[in-house]
């Protein structure tokens, strides 16, 4: 039995993953600090729905389906926490899962602060990004050199590592010539938050160790994902991901039917024409099973952009609007000032080959699939407050 | 008078240029944790000689010259400490500088673990060194851009940030032509340690600054320092800058020195050819007082390749012997196997002509510098201790 150990398994995407690989007879173990769950009360943002805790959400799943996800309570960011999932000193007690070597074959890190408009609050929120994101990183680098160099590492990027460059993005490396001589390096990257440039921290870290310690990593350079349910969660409704409607965890089409259930115009920053690629929960899932069956190459750091198709901020807000005509709603958008320094209108071409190539197919944005996050959102629109959706995180 | 912020005061290049300006009528103070002289004691490493405290030196400093330098004690990766340097909470009650504003007008840092090997110890200093220095940059970020965004930050960074490319290096920037179309990138950087890493960090957090909020920064990619004395130390020895000849703190043609002076064979990693930039310390603070003068501009970030001749490491160490030689020295070298992962024989062509243009004029490497450094490795002599000039930290 395939061992996988998912670090933040308690997160939007953590959790699904965990699932995904446990109804598919991996031994799953997540692990996770409660981070996404104690800034809400911190921030005062709440979710659309409440989610039973990772200890219950597991119970539920075995109750339901047999199969048992070992959870972990800790802080990636201490040196000790990280190694003990690596060194052996965990005692592994699984009923079914009996063959469990207590080193894993793949280790998912999602295990960092994901947000940009929290990276951006102040100060203090900017260096605790900055500080959690490379020290789990560095951290689960060390763990895996010294006693499982052998295990797989993929790590959850972000394409807005890349920016909005005036060239076309490839997946993760540039051939470079310079007055007549060439050489290869990582594609250049600016980014746009203190959260996504902690994201290309992460990658200069990998690769640090990929070429020191011949360590084994997979970088998926991951565009803002939507959606909720996904094959598993459908198992039982307290099995849903997290789902954030506010301006600092809530991502944007999610956030945007919120807006539309409740009649709050659609929050369009500036005019709109900011460009990226996006996915399906449900691809994320296939991207990263993908990944896993196929992994990287000891020594090799193999990077995938993963998005399956582009659009503007306008063209979500215009398809959140139809899609709510065809139910009924009559969605307005709003176009404000921009909170955030960014290009409003840039080239934007990039390259995302490489998991098609590894099976995936993609699950397009439709209409339909819109409808369907409408239903959940009209489900609990009692709960939706309002004055949490737009604060205007400036920078 | 213009007033000068130098974080990191008390290291090896901060206190010459706090007395450099200090010399040329600046207001100057000088911020330090005393991290160089504390580390030295955890990990057993011993300086040439001993070196009054950063407070004695400002004393002895005015005692012999008149000037003052105002002395801060703190951790400039809290915070509050940053801060407060920037927010005006800071008394300042020099008899001399009355028209003291308690914004300075330059902020230069040096504010880092510094030491590539010290990095490579352990994951614990790895961890240092990475949330020090990037934690420190960015509090310098946030505490300039809130308090004091005309102030130019001085930032030393490394040539190690771009290692040994198979391409020419330019100075900070790469116009890239890919597919027909054109952008201008940082110039594409990958390390070989976690020390020059986290320089890379702290170059990529100048450069979101510069663009989110129009800070004016200049990053000096600098190369290995050598030498002791200054115009400003030989007023009297107790002025005189740290002087490391370990593995771990010592740079390379200040440790062959030493070994050559006490018969133990010049340590070269592997074949020797491993080549860089070098300076002499009298042309860091050149540099420094040169991009003082002329800064950068509101909103740029401006990067200097601070080098003035290359060399191999085997180079360095057949100019030690011959300046042994020359006074007398039988000096031997021994290649021994590289402890470090790093590229033996590699193209290496850095441009570097842009702080000539700001009026540097480089002081080359002679005999007669070597043998000037010989002399105080002899008078110290009797305090050098053989076993800890290499300890062979490996990676």
């Amino acid at each position: 039995m395939e061992h996988i150990l998912i670090l933040g398994g308690d997160g939007y995407l953590g959790w699904p993953t965990a699932m995904y690989f446990s109804s598919r007879g991996y031994a799953v173990t997540v692990v996770d600090n409660n981070f996404r769950r104690n800034v809400g009360k911190e921030i005062d943002v709440t979710m659309l729905y409440e989610v039973p805790n990772l200890i219950e959400r597991a119970n539920i799943w075995y109750e339901k389906t047999g199969y048992e996800i070992k959870v972990v309570i800790g802080d990636l960011s201490v040196p000790k926490q990280m190694r003990s999932l690596f060194d052996g000193s965990l005692e592994y007690d699984w009923a079914t899962n009996k063959d469990f070597t207590g080193i894993a074959d793949t280790v998912i890190h999602f295990a960092e602060q994901p947000s940009a408009p929290y990276s951006m609050m102040n100060f203090t929120t900017s260096n605790l990004t900055l500080i959690n994101n490379i020290t789990v990183t560095n951290n689960l680098i060390y763990a895996v050199k010294d006693y499982a160099p052998k295990t797989h590492i993929i790590k959850l990027g972000t394409m807005g590592e890349y920016g909005t460059p005036n060239i076309d993005i490839e997946e993760g490396w540039l051939d470079i010539t310079h007055k007549g001589r060439k050489d290869k390096f990582l594609y250049p990257r600016q980014a746009s938050s203190i959260y996504h440039t902690s994201k290309i921290m992460d990658t200069d870290l990998l690769w640090f160790g990929v070429r020191t310690w011949d360590l084994k990593v997979t970088d998926l350079m991951q565009g803002p994902v939507y959606g909720i349910d996904t094959d598993e969660s459908i198992v039982d409704e307290r099995l849903r991901t997290f789902f954030n409607y506010d301006e600092i965890f809530g991502t944007i089409l999610n956030r945007f039917i919120v807006q539309a259930v409740v009649g709050y115009p659609l929050t369009v920053y500036g005019s709109g024409g900011q460009t990226r690629g996006y996915l399906n929960i449900k691809d994320t899932l296939q991207c990263i099973f993908a990944a896993t069956k196929k992994p990287a190459k000891q020594g090799e750091l193999r990077i995938f952009n993963q998005i399956v198709e582009t659009f503007s901020v306008i063209e979500l807000a215009e398809l959140t609007k139809e899609a709510g005509r065809l139910i009924g709603y009559d969605v307005e958008i709003k176009n404000i000032d921009n909170p955030r320094k960014e290009k409003e209108n840039h080239y934007y071409n990039p390259t995302y080959q490489g998991l098609f190539n590894l099976g995936v197919k993609p699950n397009l944005l439709t209409d339909k699939i819109i409808g369907k996050i409408f239903k959940v959102a009209l489900k609990y629109k009692k709960n939706i407050r309002e004055e949490i959706i737009f604060r205007g995180v400036k920078w």
